[in-house]
């Protein structure tokens, strides 16, 4: 008989998450705000649900993958929440990109009802979710980490643990994604200073991406920088600019000035008050500096 | 007979060039302010000289490496310049970097006296120059570029072209010393992150500099600044310091705003007000973050 495991948020990320645990041989009890999202499932492998209550119960794992501290918060501890029905000693896996904080609240609620929450935040966009090409980042209680990892490997290239406080996990991702964000804008403010030269930017976005920044960030987002070609949103502005504000509040929250955080975040901000909130952030960026360069 | 060509400047990166060209059978004419640089050179494959004009005379190539604007164009136009003696025809092998604007009023300057101007500013630390695995940008007349490739061919893993225009390689150059400032202001802030939160800053950069940000400047710099061990000076703040602010001016000059070019032409004004002009760039920003962060 397959294991069952619960499943929620079936978003860009989190659909491509799902069908790779199905393919992996898991049956999901799968809740979605839109359930009409799970059409796409195969239908043999899943057991729809009606609140995150009902895909919680019985499982010994829950993964959810949802998109912001307000609705995580909601799913776990709401009337129809995680925490009504999660087994004891039961495995929340949680993918959300949320603040250190929330991370370390929701685990000690988890804790309070006996069972566990696991901070395990990934990074790639919904092509490498498909591709089995995350990364996972997890850290916090070393059996709960043990127990999650198979999971997590079948639907990742690898889990890095960053060590035993429970929400490490989380300040590491908002630093990647802050990493991420700040490659674009100084990507989009070179390529853009080169076309202001005269000189061809997809050409020198070539050669970085090739040679000195020969990683997948510069391959990859450079090329859509470069080209100023946006159509395909792996990422919204309005996440994006969600995690350039949780970086801007770790930022404050531990004295740690940041003034290219202060940057993204402002670039961010712009694109939403633009109404660019559901482009790609990658567009938010690269369309901030060319208009502000007058071209 | 071994050809003979000039050599200028034997500076952190002009010298392990200068062996490398003797290494592959070039004979040098060499200058330097400082000629007791060239005692650690092969004695039978160089001549000493006592000016730029003295290293122009009668060659086919001549190489300079110098620091900045003000010294690259006193070497061309000075009153024993090498415009006094280059032969007709001959092409002078510039791989300072220096702003556009020099670049094109040099190669003017050599064409009025019947010779070329060849903009070539390279890529990589002095341990990569030894090792021959410099990246040379080179743009300008067709001929030109063809008859100077295997010369720096020699010294170099690739020679890329960025087309016609004289100066297209010193903003390509520009761009990218811009590229790894930039990196390393977001690495300096993003580890002192995590660092604040607990998290080991070595064991973030392992992760991004293995993963995501799998690139030699992730690599490299990022250990150095996640490690906070800047003993090794490959490039000065000073000099890091000129490159930022040669970037600010081409922003001003072509009206690009580049808010990240601002940060760190700051950060390295900072550091040069602070007495550290002679430490590596690398230390000059992360040392600014930290400082700033209060450890």
């Amino acid at each position: 008989m397959k294991t069952t495991i619960g499943f929620i948020g079936l978003g860009n990320l989190g659909t491509p998450i799902a069908k790779n645990l199905i393919a992996a041989g898991y049956h999901l009890q799968v809740y979605n705000r839109t359930i009409s999202k799970a059409d796409e499932l195969d239908q043999a492998s899943i057991t729809k649900c009606q609140s995150p209550a009902e895909a919680a119960a019985g499982v010994n794992f829950l993964v959810s993958v949802l998109a912001n501290d307000a609705v995580l918060t909601e799913t776990v501890t709401g009337d129809e929440g995680i925490l009504k029905t999660l087994p004891k000693d039961a495995i929340h896996i949680s993918m959300s990109t949320v603040a250190p904080d929330t991370a370390d609240e929701l685990a000690e609620l988890h804790q309070q009802s006996g069972n566990h929450y696991l901070a395990s935040p990934v990074f790639g966009r919904p092509e490498a979710a498909a591709a089995k090409m995350l990364w996972v980042c997890i850290s916090g209680d070393a059996k709960i980490k043990e127990a999650a990892k198979p999971l997590l490997e079948t639907i990742s290239q690898g889990v890095v643990d960053f060590g035993d406080h429970t929400s490490a996990a989380n300040v590491v991702k908002l630093t990647g994604n802050f990493m991420i964000l700040a490659s674009m804008e100084m990507m989009a403010e070179a390529y853009t200073l080169a076309e202001k030269f005269g000189v061809d930017r997809t050409k020198v976005a070539d050669f970085f991406g090739s040679t000195l920044f020969n990683a997948p960030i510069f391959k990859n987002y450079g090329k859509t920088i470069a080209d100023k070609k946006y159509e395909t949103v792996g990422f919204t502005s309005q996440l994006g600019y969600k995690d350039a504000s949780l970086v801007f509040k770790l930022s404050q929250q531990s004295q740690t000035p940041m003034p290219i955080a202060n940057v993204v975040h402002n670039r961010l901000l712009t694109a939403l008050a633009k109404g660019w909130t559901e482009r790609d952030w990658a567009e938010a960026i690269s369309r901030g500096v060319t208009d502000d360069a007058g071209i």
